[in-house]
């Protein structure tokens, strides 16, 4: 009969798209934690390029092109793709003798499969080129997308708290 | 024959299985449309409330608990967990007589299945009760998790850029 001959291949048909699709489920799911740890590897890798103010390297965590919108502590509202976050980057280094301290606190990263983002309050302390040693916290806030397989962060927004009755920014805060 | 008998059965029951692995896939990857989608909602309804200087409506589109850290324009630091966050916009909004005007450029969304987060350029204008107007646009960041189903704001970071020549914060730029 011509049913019972073509059942199991359509068994064999139905099995594939069973395993299939359940790899697919599976691997779109990938843990919480793993995305959070591949997250964190690259707050290190920025970290560590930050203090060594190995510009190349803190570019490496950055989306290329147009994707990448900065709001920095300094004017103006927003740096609009990674050439000019770059440019912004560089004048920031360029400002300091040695490397630059960095240490994080509160730091929390929330990860999904394909956006994540992570926000710190962040110590920033070096010399400047005045002399004069600068130390202060700031609130770091960096949001990413997963792009071809990599994590690589599209938005930065970098500020300190303004004291609105005085106008001036309040860089002498600790948490 | 055994064999053949449970034959129909088996691929009742891989079928079954496919469907339900297939189902699983597709509802684990809405489409990014429908998420960004999903996420503007959140930001049309914020806006509607803020607008309307509505508290209970502001604070309907944040997670509740511990889950809100707000970087909000004036100091401190940060504020921790939805109480104190809420809080904060009360004294935010007890400044003000009457609506206060809202617009927003340069609006991106990202949205994933769980994780989302969207940046602005924000103008928030309106009468304090000083009689004085106020106007100005600041940097907006909030990052939104899918808690129950249900899309929430559990990170705010909100600024002005600073002249670090001066120490002021510079209140008057426009995008």
């Amino acid at each position: 009969m011509r049913t019972s001959k073509s059942l199991p291949f359509f068994v064999i048909v139905l099995a594939w798209f069973a395993i299939c699709a359940q790899a697919q489920a599976a691997s779109s799911h990938k843990s919480t934690q793993a995305n959070e740890a591949e997250v964190r590897q690259v707050i290190e890798r920025w970290a560590k390029a930050f203090r060594a103010r190995d510009l190349d390297g803190i570019m490496s965590v950055y989306a290329p092109g147009d994707a990448v919108i900065g709001y920095d502590l300094a004017p103006p509202l927003q740096y609009q793709g990674n050439a000019a976050y770059r440019k912004d980057y560089a004048d920031f280094l360029a400002q300091y003798i040695g490397p630059i301290e960095f240490e994080s606190r509160d730091l929390r990263i929330v990860a999904g499969d394909d956006v994540a983002f992570y926000h710190a309050l962040e110590r920033m302390s070096g010399t400047l080129k005045s002399g004069e040693k600068s130390d202060m916290w700031i609130r770091a806030t960096s949001c990413l997308k997963k792009i071809h397989g990599r994590w690589l962060i599209v938005h930065d927004h970098l500020s300190v708290p303004v004291d609105f009755a005085t106008g001036k920014a309040v860089m002498d805060l600790r948490p």
